[in-house]
């Protein structure tokens, strides 16, 4: 299984906003939903083991599972759609609950540190970072998550929080990449086995 | 320097589309418009050395310099709003001439075999196909184009022009990748130099 924790630091948690304007008024929704079609979309199909949660400002979690997420096109447009149509159930999540929104895609009242809790309990938690050791040396694990921000870093709390949990921290390569680039390239070396199998 | 070319089957050639259908009304310019960032944006930077060039309908090519463009953001509405404004420049555009509609961004009257007999006096053009050769087999060249399709695969005749200009045809992985996907996966390749510098 692979997941995705992306941190959203502007996007919105109430569903007014609108879908022509992910850039602006909507706190760079779009950087997220590039990030949903990065994890779970390939060419004519979906990776069913691969999950991506979606932090909203700490305080709601939209989570996307591929292997039951229906109507997800890559543009960011629909990807964002699906994200507004969950926060309108939000209402209805109470505590930690998850609330099934639109098949596969669901929204939890859940902040970053829940998140990361959560993600614990399921194998390794990975923290990508420019800083971290080289991700060819990480072994790879039957079940992991993979931490990354928007774009903006992340917050010294958060940072805090993300450094008490995660097992590593690990560098793509020698570019700072976004967030959804980040991921294709994550995606790139869990398939192909760490670059072995090509 | 690298190149990207990629062919829109349905995309515009018209500047007459509304930027809040880009999946829909406007053939799929979505896909080109993530391409175009993935081609050329890094995190808070632009890959002064790379450039996209975006073949509609076999009529018309729009053209991004990373080197020079400006006001170029990663979401998919941003770049739109560049391929619609030079769009709108194409009528002055003759024969092989390019406009620069907006810095950075050009526009000529060029189909897709012009446009890989350009690419082919400037170094490798290699297509990206599933059956094709591991990319790790290429030896890194200076200068390079990669060729691309957006949603559909390219119609017959296309393939065999770009047979017949294609030094090379690499695969990048066992999975299919949509095309943004493979831009990012080979720009990663190339930044590691073939995976051995991360």
């Amino acid at each position: 299984m692979r997941r995705f924790i992306v941190v959203g630091h502007d996007a919105p948690t109430t569903p007014d906003f609108s879908l022509s304007d992910l850039a602006g008024g909507a706190g760079r929704l779009d950087v997220l939903c590039r990030c949903v079609a990065a994890a779970l979309l390939t060419s004519h199909g979906i990776r069913e083991d691969a999950s991506v949660w979606l932090v909203l400002r700490d305080a709601v979690t939209v989570r996307f599972e591929g292997a039951t997420v229906r109507n997800l096109a890559p543009d960011e447009r629909t990807v964002a759609g699906l994200v507004r149509s969950a926060l309108e159930s939000a209402d209805r999540a109470v505590g930690a609950m998850w609330v099934e929104a639109s098949p596969g895609v669901f929204v939890a009242k859940l902040g970053f540190e829940s998140a990361l809790a959560s993600a614990a309990e399921d194998g390794l938690v990975v923290q990508l970072h420019e800083d971290g050791t080289a991700v060819t040396e990480l072994e790879e694990p039957a079940s992991c998550t993979f931490v990354l921000s928007d774009h903006h870093d992340l917050a010294a709390d958060e940072q805090a929080a993300l450094d008490a949990a995660a097992d590593a921290a690990v560098r793509l390569g020698p570019t700072r990449l976004h967030a959804d680039q980040a991921i294709v390239v994550a995606n790139h070396f869990l398939d192909t086995d760490g670059y072995a199998a090509i």
